[in-house]
Formats: C-alpha cells, sequence, structure tokens
C-alpha cells in the first residue's frame, strides 16, 4: 500500500536510497561492543566534531539517545523540566519515570515558545528537601506542536538560566537538522549551547535506522554501558551507521524542500481554521477542535483518497513533508485535504 | 529549644497532649501485619466510614500514603498529571517516578485554584502511543501555595474529567479536615468525589504519627502489600493508632481556631508585600522575591527573636499556625514578624 | 482469640510491658524529620555506640531499615549477593529489585552455615562487562532456616571476602540480639565486622515498633533522604523510641530463656523428624516434607488445640519462642505438638 | 588488526557475508513501528513458525529481547529464578533489576546440567508474603559455562516444574541454533516447551545486528509497547532484518563445524588442565585458577601471537569458534595457545 500512497504521517517512513544502500552494502563492520567498528567510529566522530563535543555514541533509536542522556544527567528521585508535549515524556513510553526513576514536572505545552523565566520559576534548587532538578530538556525542532524552531536567542536565555541553577541542559535534536536549515544556525552554535543532545538520522535524513547521543568523553563512556543496559548494544552496526554518514553528507540542505513542500500543505489547510501554528519546517499540525471531522476521521477520508496523515490524539493530527514526497506528491495531498476539510 | 520558641514552621511539629498519651498508654494492640491489631483496625474502619469508602489502610507517614495510592493507580510508565506544586512531586524526595516509575506531567503551580478545562486538555487517552494518562491528583487544601482550598465545584468539575477520561482522581488530603472546617464540606462528600485519598493524623490533628490511604476492598487488599514492600507494614501499630482515633474524636473542629490564628499572622505580614495568597486554613505563605529579606535571612532574624519560621526555597517562607500555638503566641508572633520585615 | 492462645507464629507479636508503656507515655518528644526528637536522637546514638558505629537511623521496621541499608550499598543495575533464603529477597515483597533496582543472585540456603569461598567465588569484580558485585548481606541469625548463629569466625572471613573485592558488608541483624546472648559475642564486635546493619526492636525485644539501620555518619546522612523517598520519616517517634529504649535496658539479656524455651519445643517435635536443623536460638524450624501433615494441616490442627503455628510454605512451618510464651505455655504447646504430629 | 588475528573472542565479531550484505542491499523495507517493513514482518512469521509460536518481534539485540520478555513474565517486586552464571543476571547490565524491577535468586553455577529437582525446590508459590516467583530462566546453549547443551529430558522436566506451580518457562536461546545442531533436536521441539524464547541472529549466524523474542501473539503485542520503552523500535529494519533472514537459510547447518573446530581447540588445551568443561559446541572455556597465567596475561600473550581471546573474569577465559575462523586458523591457533600455555 505504501507505494501508492502519498505517505505523510511521519519523515520517519522514508526507505534507504540506491545510494545510501550502496554506502551500506560496502561499509566495513566490526563488532560495535568493543569498539571496533571502523564505520560507527567514523559517524560518531564526525557527529561529535559538527557538534563541537568530545564524544557521541550510536544508538538504534532517538528514544533510546534521549534516554540515555536523560539517565547521565538525573539520578532516579532526581527531577527533569520540560514542556508538557515534549517527545520525552509523551512517547518514550514513561521510560524516563519507569527506567531512570527520573521525576518530571512540566511547563505548559507551548512548542517552540518556550519561556525561559517560566523554566527559571520551576527550578528547584538543592537543599530544601524539595526534589532537585537535575535537568531540563527542549526538543528542536518541536514535534508534537508543529515543527517549531526555538529562538537561538531563547536557547542562550535558558543556558544562562541552566546556568545559574547548576543543572544540565539537553536538547531532543531529532530533527535539530531543521532548525539548523530553517533558521541557518551552526550545528556547533546549537551543539555549545547543551550539556547533551540525542540527534536523528532516521527521520528527515533518511536514514533506515539510528541516532546518536552527543556529550562528553566522561559522559559518552557512561553512556555506553546505559546503552548495553537499554539493550542497545549493536554488533556490526556499521551497516546502518554508513547509512548514516551518507545522509549526513547528501540529505541535510535538501531539507529546506522538506519546509517548502510543508508550507505548501499548510497554506492548503488554512483557510479551514485546522492549522494550529505557523509552519516553519516539515512538520504540519493540524487542530480539529473545531472542525467537524475528528482526527480518526479525517484520517480515514484521506487515506481514502490515498493520503496518510498521522493521528495524535482525538482532535489533533499530523503532516509531514520528508524525503519521499516530492512536489507532485504535495499538490496532489493539499488537493485530497481540501476536498476532505470541506466536506 | 523547641520549649522556648514559637515554632510556626509546621503543624507536624505538634507533640500528643496529655490525653492522646493517656489513650496511647492504655491501647490495646496486636500485630498488624497479620492485621490483628484491633486498635488499628478500628481507626482503619472508622476513617473509610468517615470518607464512605469501603476501606483504609494505616502508614507510618502521609508520603506513604499518597505512594501506595499513587503506585496503585499507575502502573510504571503511565502517567500521573498533578500541578507543579503538589507534594507528590516536591517533598516525597521523587518517591513516584524513583519506586513507582510513574510518569508525571504538571498543570502550572496556581494552588488550589486549578482549572478543570486545563486539567482535561492535558489527560491523554489510551490508544495514540503517547504514555497514556492514568491519574489525576489533587491536593486538599494545597500546602506549598499557602493551604487553599479547591472548592467543591471544581473538583465536582475534575471528577467529571476523570470520568470522561476514565482515568482515576486522587486526593492528598493530609489537610482535608483544614478544608472540611473552612468550607464546611462534609468528609463524605469529598469521599465521594476520588479514587483514593490519603489523609493525615500528623499534621493538624496533633497525632504523633500516621496517615491512611483510603479506597476500595480490593485497592486496600493490595494496599497491604505495596505497603509492605515501602518498609511500612509495622507491628503493634496500634499505639500510634490510639493518638489517631482521639485526634479524630477531638482535634478536627478545633482546627477553626488554627485557621483564626493564621489569618492575624497574615494580617500582621500584609503591609510589606510579602503575603502570597489570601489565607484560607491554617498556612500563611510568604514571597519574599521583592523583600530585602531572603527566605534564610528572615528566619535566621526571627529565630533570633524566638519565632521560628520554615524556609521552603530561596525566596519562598512559610508561617504554620496548630495546636501548640495560642492567641498569645501568635500576638508574640505577630510583633516579631513585623519587626524583623520592617527592618 | 490471640488472648487465649499460645502464639508461637513470630516473636513479633508480643505486645508492650507496663514498664514500657510507661516509658511511651512520659518521653520527651519532637519532630524527628526535623532532628528533633530527644528520644530518637539518644536511642540513635544508643544503637550506633552499642555497635561502635558513628550514626545509626530509626525506622519503622526492620524491612525499611534493611532496604535503606541496600539502597546505600548498591546502585541500581549493580548486584547484591545473599543467601536463597534471605530475608531480604524473600519477605521484603522484592523492594530491594523493584524499587532499589538491585541486581541479587543467591548462594544455597544454607542458613547460618555459609561457606565464605562459596561466597567468594560468586563475587564478580568491576571490569568485565559483568554485573559487578557491591555488597554481600548476610542475616544473623537467619530467620527462615531456623534462628541459626553465623559463627564469628565465619563473619570475620566473609569481612576478608568483602575486604579482598572491594565490596561492602551488610547484617540484617533483626536477630542480632539472639546471636550476642547465644554466643557470647559482643555487639560491638559485630558491629565492626560489617559495614552496615539492620536491627529490629520488635522482634524478640518486644518494643512494638521500630528498627535502625547502623553506618558511618556519611551513610546515615544519605539514609535520611532514603528513608523520606521511603515513606519512613515519621514525626513524633519518641513515642516508639522510647519502648525501644526500654527494650534495649530490659530486654536483652532475656532472650536466654527464650533459647531454652525453644529448645523444649524441639526435643518435643524431635521424634517426629520434622525438625529441620539444630535450634540454636529462639526459632523452631520444621520440615513437612516427609510428615503425613502439610503445613497448612497441622497449623490448623494446633490452632483448633489453641497453638498458633506459622506457615511458610506448603510444607514448612516455624515456632518461635517469645517474652509472651512462659514455661507453661511451651510446655502446653509441646503437647499440643506432639498430638498432632503423632496424629 | 582484527583483520589480521585470528579473533576467538566471540561468535558476535563475525560480519556479514557478500550473499548477506546483497539481501541487504536489495531488502523490501517500511517503518517497522508502524509494523510496516516486510522483511521484519517475513523474518518474525518464520520465527514464530520455527520454534511453534504465534508471533515473535525483532529487536535490536539478545538482551533486549531477553529483557522484554522477563518483563512481559515478571512484574516488578516479583521474582525470576535462573542460575548464577545466567547471561540474563550476567551481562546485561542488571536491566532485569534496574528497569524491570525483577527480584532475582540463583541455583549454583552449574551451566548446563541443570538438576529440576533443585530449581523446583527454591519455587517460592504466591501466597505466603514470600516473594512469588513468576519464572524461570534456562539458557540454551550456556554461554558462560562453556557452550553447554541442556539434554531435552531436562528442559521436558522443568517445564514440568514450572507447570505444577504455575510459573512461566524463559529460554534465552541466543544460540539455541546450537544446540539444535548439537543434539539434533527440532527446534519447535523446544519452542514448545517455553512461554517465550529469545534467540539471536546475530551470534553464531553471522547476521550483524538482531534478535528476537518469540511467545504468544497476546505477549507479542505488549512486548512492541516494551520494546519501545526500552528504545528499540527501529523504522526500516527490513535491513537488518533481512541479513537475519538469509543467515537462517544459509548458516544454521553449518554450525556442525564450529562445533568441531571448537572441539580442536579444546584438544589442544586440555593437557594444560585448564578446560573447563567438556566441549559441546562452539565455546572453549578455560579455567585458570591453577595455571601460573592469569586471563588478562594469556590474553596478552596470545594476542602478541595473533590471537584473541575472551577475558571473563580474573581466571576465566573463553575461545569461540565461528564463521570467520576456518580450520588453518584452528590450527594456527591451537599452536599458539598451546605454545602460550606451556611457558
Amino acid at each position: 500500500m505504501a507505494d501508492v500512497m502519498i505517505d505523510l504521517r511521519s519523515d520517519t517512513v522514508t526507505r534507504p536510497t540506491a545510494g545510501m544502500r550502496e554506502a551500506m552494502a560496502t561499509a566495513e563492520v566490526g563488532d560495535d561492543v568493543y569498539g571496533e567498528d571502523p564505520t560507527v567510529n567514523a559517524l560518531e566522530a564526525e557527529v561529535a566534531a559538527l557538534f563541537g563535543h568530545e564524544a557521541a555514541l550510536f544508538c538504534p533509536t532517538g528514544s533510546m539517545a534521549n534516554q540515555i542522556a536523560l539517565q547521565l544527567l538525573v539520578s532516579p528521585g532526581n527531577e527533569l523540566l520540560c514542556d508538557a508535549d515534549a517527545h520525552v515524556v509523551t512517547y518514550e513510553i514513561g521510560a524516563a519515570a519507569a527506567y531512570g526513576g527520573i521525576s518530571s514536572r512540566t511547563w505548559p505545552a507551548v512548542g517552540a515558545d518556550v519561556d525561559p523565566d517560566v523554566v527559571a520559576a520551576m527550578v528547584r534548587p538543592d537543599g530544601y528537601w524539595a526534589v532537585p532538578t537535575r535537568a531540563i530538556a527542549v526538543e528542536q525542532t518541536h514535534n508534537r506542536s508543529g515543527g517549531g524552531v526555538i529562538p537561538l536567542d531563547v536557547l542562550r536565555a535558558l543556558r544562562g538560566v541552566a546556568d545559574s541553577a547548576g543543572v544540565a541542559l539537553h536538547c531532543d535534536g531529532a530533527r535539530i537538522w531543521h532548525a539548523h536549515v530553517a533558521d541557518g544556525v551552526p550545528l556547533a552554535t546549537y551543539g555549545g549551547l547543551f550539556d547533551t543532545l540525542s540527534v536523528c538520522l532516521s527521520k528527515g535524513l533518511g536514514a533506515p535506522v539510528g541516532s546518536l547521543v552527543v556529550g562528553s568523553a566522561e559522559q559518552i563512556g557512561r553512556a555506553r554501558f546505559v546503552r548495553k543496559r537499554m539493550g542497545g548494544g549493536m554488533r556490526q552496526a556499521g551497516v546502518l551507521a554508513a547509512a548514516g554518514r551518507y545522509a549526513l553528507a547528501h540529505h541535510v540542505e535538501r531539507l529546506a524542500a522538506d519546509h517548502a513542500r510543508a508550507a505548501r500543505l499548510a497554506e492548503a489547510v488554512a483557510p479551514f481554521g485546522v492549522l494550529a501554528t505557523a509552519v516553519r519546517t516539515n512538520i504540519v499540525p493540524l487542530d480539529l477542535t473545531k472542525s467537524s471531522l475528528d482526527a480518526p476521521a479525517l484520517a480515514a477520508a484521506a487515506r481514502a483518497r490515498g493520503v496518510l496523515v498521522s493521528v495524535l490524539g482525538p482532535r489533533t493530527a499530523r503532516l509531514v513533508a520528508h524525503m519521499e514526497v516530492d512536489d507532485a506528491a504535495v499538490d496532489r495531498a493539499a488537493t485530497v485535504l481540501t476536498e476532505v476539510l470541506r466536506a
């Protein structure tokens, strides 16, 4: 079915290109649990350098990369602050609490519009019997709210909040590439603001599998143990890392095209009052609370016309532009959505 | 020191009265792990009846009573919603996450001014891969914000939210007695709105030790196991339960006097712009963000003049009226605080 | 019923004596969460001194005291070694794993006959990717196997094993008083062999509620936080600590009488081949695997004749001598058990 | 280095063959989090069918497959029984306790020589306050003890133990293929004895990455959530599953050659008294407790002569035969080890 459908559910659905498959087929590999996979090692060094950090660790998923970072930063019973729609407390099946014992409090779901003063007011210092805050996490771009980009000055202010309070700052950077392309901020500039980052090769960049956690050499040393505890110590992972290296070399700058296509989709649905927020990158969030269609109904109607849409909640849906959706597909999807919403 | 000081730090400092000690000294006891302590059994039956529930379980602390309830309601990796200043995510050392694996998201710290619509919008239904909400917790009265009372109609609206979403509603009722006295709502009316409650005998009611978790017979059956896992399976606990029974019989209605004394303290500090919120029960919250004194400095200055004040954060402090603070003590404390704040 | 029955189920069933109740009724108390209960402080200092350690912490139960110690010694994902019948992995509802994330491996259930070479061979050093052992726990006396006493030279050898491997040694000393009385080993000699101990006032010593964890000042400082996370931060706990101080002053040396009474019970059941092991202290373990009666049947038959017996498993039962069972009661129980086993 | 060395450390070091790479390069893929990767789906169906179960789930590692199964079978605070050298409590970084809250007790480290009566005696039934046993895990073949094969009649007896007690039986079948080849037992016969199995494609079978957990449709439905919580929800995992399918088609029966080569290595070291146990499959365990060389020294000396050996502990080492070690390499390794051990 996926071959004939226009799949706007997620940028995770992208399949490896011919060039990427060739890179995988010819990759030199070794046993990465022993640290001997040359392709994994090369990818880890490249990504660490991109973000100006000492080290990085290859993981099977972005969820694992996030959870490893959080477990490094926050001991059981201590506290993480993040927004109420953050991926780390929404889509990772409760792992931070269930496996990391991490207590979380959340600021309101404002997506990329983070207010550093609100965050600062929530931080709990050590020494008053209250659960101490150990880390603040932000998500760049912010998935659930619609791919928004947190402005650089806001991130700098958050860094200041973290420094003042003596807590760590983590970036869930699954789509940090999109922020880089949208705002023109160098990846190393982003990297310099965070204690740890997770970055994903398997969403907009199009690799089949793989994410990395980025941090100091000391952190990544500990991360290797946590990764094994999570069940992420793969062996000849170089076959996957090769795809990631290819993606970094070929698929970052092209994200601008996805952003343009998302804007085209946003334009199509805007007249129906369902666009949840301005579209900055590749995600188009739909808020159907005032629509006659709920999210499952919208998705079913679109699917019947060859367009797949993601249902995030009873009245929340999402369209995502990615490598496998070209201009023609976007045009057709725009038409279908217009028809469905008009009905 | 405590004998000559006026101790406004907390209502937890109250010592058993002569009558209460007599009740303890003559209590009939047995091994409560075997369910054979008659005084514990009587207390549990009384408290269950007060709140119109089937059963209750005696615990050494309110924290344990809360955590047992939360572990009954929310499985590891599932979600609890509460306010950002709730005792359960602030003062219980992260137990919900560390021991229960419970993921939490929080609505803004509005104390007793809970907005049911805000809560409703945060609830995550089952079935969309997002972490499902399993319980909502409120705190009656609300400690950290200053002893506010959540109005009955708000609680009823929250019950509606919980019912619509199919999630449980828990009440951290450590000071629910104060709400009952302040608003005149019968305890059974409160009880009928919640799946589980915790109630505390050792704060305003003046018992030395003891709280209960209240719920259905099935829940309390499971709670006995959780209590033992938490290390709360005491043996001849009847010596404590006897104090609790005495407190229920003699110390509930007298809370009105504490409320009046707290109002007197609030009146004294009000001119200095540090009163954080209107005072409804026995807690007077101080917000020193605009004062020249920070919280440790205020506490030190008051202590030097014979008044003990609680420091909740760098710029947050608290006064609490309770059984051991009579009118004369309140007058003297009011004078001291006026002098300190004026300086 | 308990008043007319001879209750041999456990030494936990003992009720406070008149002298103990008097001590409780007149105890000076304060808020122990603030460290201000003078009776608790005195008890903690006494117990620390008895065992030659720097500090001790009062807890509601022996299970909590054990679990706090284990959480101090072993981080989540690291390892505890203990025997397969140890209280810490048998009767504490899985708390070490469920709350502490502590991985455990066990040596065979040999009770007090611990073989230090077997333990040494199980210890896993750090640095080979295998889960590292962080603590070894022994139980003195050993409950489930029948109150056996681990000889002093065996404990010294285990200390050597722990030192060689760089791991901690914990003593579940709920009944260490019985070992002290049976073998004449000073409590401080025992204390000197362990990094941490738990000791219980509520079993043979007859206090209604209370145990302590014993260790260094640094450990006990951290233990205060863990105790609060476990829900064990009681307020005017001095009412319980007073009973504990009384028990230490009056009920240690009298344990010799319980040991003699247990020996009398053992003598009575020995002819029936159900005595599981030689009786050294106050516990008489029964192994019914070759009996025509299973444990529930034995317990029911004895109960019908006025004697309560503990069922530990389908074919395992236990008799325990304690303060409330005098010579006459033991004689009658011996007669009843003889009749029941003969039938 | 790995290219010129003879690597006997583990069968995890094998790199994909040309045929396997071709299968990966041409694999049809989709988003497996959505259940839409046809190659993953085909592999899962194949493996489920091989073992006669309803369903299977692809995972990045054997550790994750084991841990998912254990989390399905044992709730936090309940108990797993396994041997003291089991992979699940040795090499998985304590995940069962740290993430699953699973309490474990272990029978002595007897490798494949499991005694069902010993296991039966350890099982704790429900209903006596003791932590209840919920699962028994065995490891086929048994890695740390030297690749031993648990005989079919022993497994059947263990199934009987599990059935009698009402507990589950899990097989860590990372190398169950070797048992199948060594003993000629059909995989479906093994499958029929267990509630859940984990099987690994990335050890002896030579795939770069991938394991599966096998069980009922209901279990595997829940396993998908646990896998995501563990961070194992990969996207276009078909590139890995294709290697796995190739491995199943081409690399199972050839394990007999590895077994013969391991026997040849065992023969070479046997005269030095370091062979820990009879060699049945592809693992040669070395016990150096009586040797003048410790394990790191042996490994260093062998490495200097071009042979890599695994160090499992201070005096424990291991040789493993696998696809990349041919007869000539084995001959040379045998010579090197003879020289090193003779010195």
